[in-house]
């Protein structure tokens, strides 16, 4: 770790930072940057918010939220652990590659003690990070309050977001 | 909504507030998140721009703005709205499916009466968006300023767009 | 260039700014978002981390940082320079096209004297940048600290990052 200085200087116990994430993604792997960091961040006592947007309103949504998948297709960074292939993009579109790779990640996930999404998210909420879903988005998809999960406090326009997020650092996933 | 004090307080009007999206993706899907928020920004009263850059050159680029698709290739999130079941990657391949992916979302969006790219960026520059082309994917694309849409202020360097964004929340879409 | 004076204002030469960019994505067009940002932000004098987490863990990974890919897959975007069409998904998937897009794009890239990621790396290093390797990225690899470039200084949590960050712009590509 660095010992310079940070700058500026918000304080010793970060009550007066805050940090924003917008969730824009459904898929397992990019689910989990935004939760990782909120949960960081509110163990450092920042004030924390999810915005959940397009595709990232699988993460609070009851019905898609436990069934995020993972696939190989358009991501060429990915081999076995310790491997030293990639997944040619030609096999990663068989049939039942998708499970396969969402099978191996959720156990890479769960070897390390990471929750999955809606515990995850349960978590987030009990720690304080306040949670929102994008009324675009929600309108988009058809989907109501009820159909989203406890956890987020309330559907929010665009506008609503941009005025939560003032002062606060923004970090799109 | 959250009755906490905004900390730090930028005062009453977002006047001293900035934004500074950089716009990196061409997909038809993940060209609006930016666009929906400068424009909230903008009505909030904030200073806002829009740097285009990799993919997201296409969003400004005469030939390819009107024309941006959407596939549910690498997308597991994808489902029919309302519907249950995820969009099997083994099919997304499949001849014309990219077609009837972006026919579809396109009617979504206009039923939201969300304005297509080409409306939504002359909106946002009639509003006060300064929008700003990168020199270095401009380059790499082999285009000229004439190949840009008209509201780009002009193609800038990311040592450019650096010093642009002194003091703004930046947001990588 | 805008000549709107700059809000807030950090002073004249950047000392007092500082920037983090987290860099999640392995394919070789993503990669280099960050990379080409924290070069720039660095030469402007701004204080400039990389917190590599996720794919992003690829570009500094001594096995996989020479051969990072790009694929056609999910990126509808994908038109050869200057031309008017957009690559097919359901082409984007036959065997060879991955090889073929990366050659392509490294092609690109050279042509702008822009460097490959192993070279880009050290340079940002040797100007000054800080390199932080993500630790629950390096656990579900399997990697150990050797296994990094050697430009890494460390292996932090997301905690440990969430300190390193305060005050800066969070810049996630």
């Amino acid at each position: 770790m660095t010992d310079k200085p940070l700058v500026p200087d918000f304080g010793d116990d970060n009550t007066e930072r805050k940090m924003c994430f917008i969730a824009s993604k459904g898929t397992l792997d990019m689910a989990y940057p935004s939760l990782v960091m909120a949960n960081a961040a509110l163990m450092e006592g920042i004030e924390t918010h999810i915005f959940f947007t397009f595709w990232g309103l699988d993460m609070v949504t009851k019905k898609h939220m436990s069934d995020l998948q993972f696939t190989w297709m358009g991501n060429t960074a990915m081999h076995p652990p310790g491997g030293r292939f990639h997944m040619p993009q030609a096999m990663a579109g068989l049939p039942g590659m998708t499970a396969m790779a969402t099978r191996m990640m959720k156990k890479q996930i769960s070897d390390l003690d990471v929750p999955e999404i809606p515990e995850f998210i349960e978590m987030i909420e009990a720690a304080g990070g306040q949670l929102w879903a994008c009324k675009m988005s929600v309108d988009m998809m058809g989907y109501e309050k009820d159909d989203l999960a406890d956890e987020v406090i309330d559907i929010i326009t665009a506008t609503e977001f941009i005025e939560v997020s003032q002062g606060a650092q923004i970090i799109f996933t």
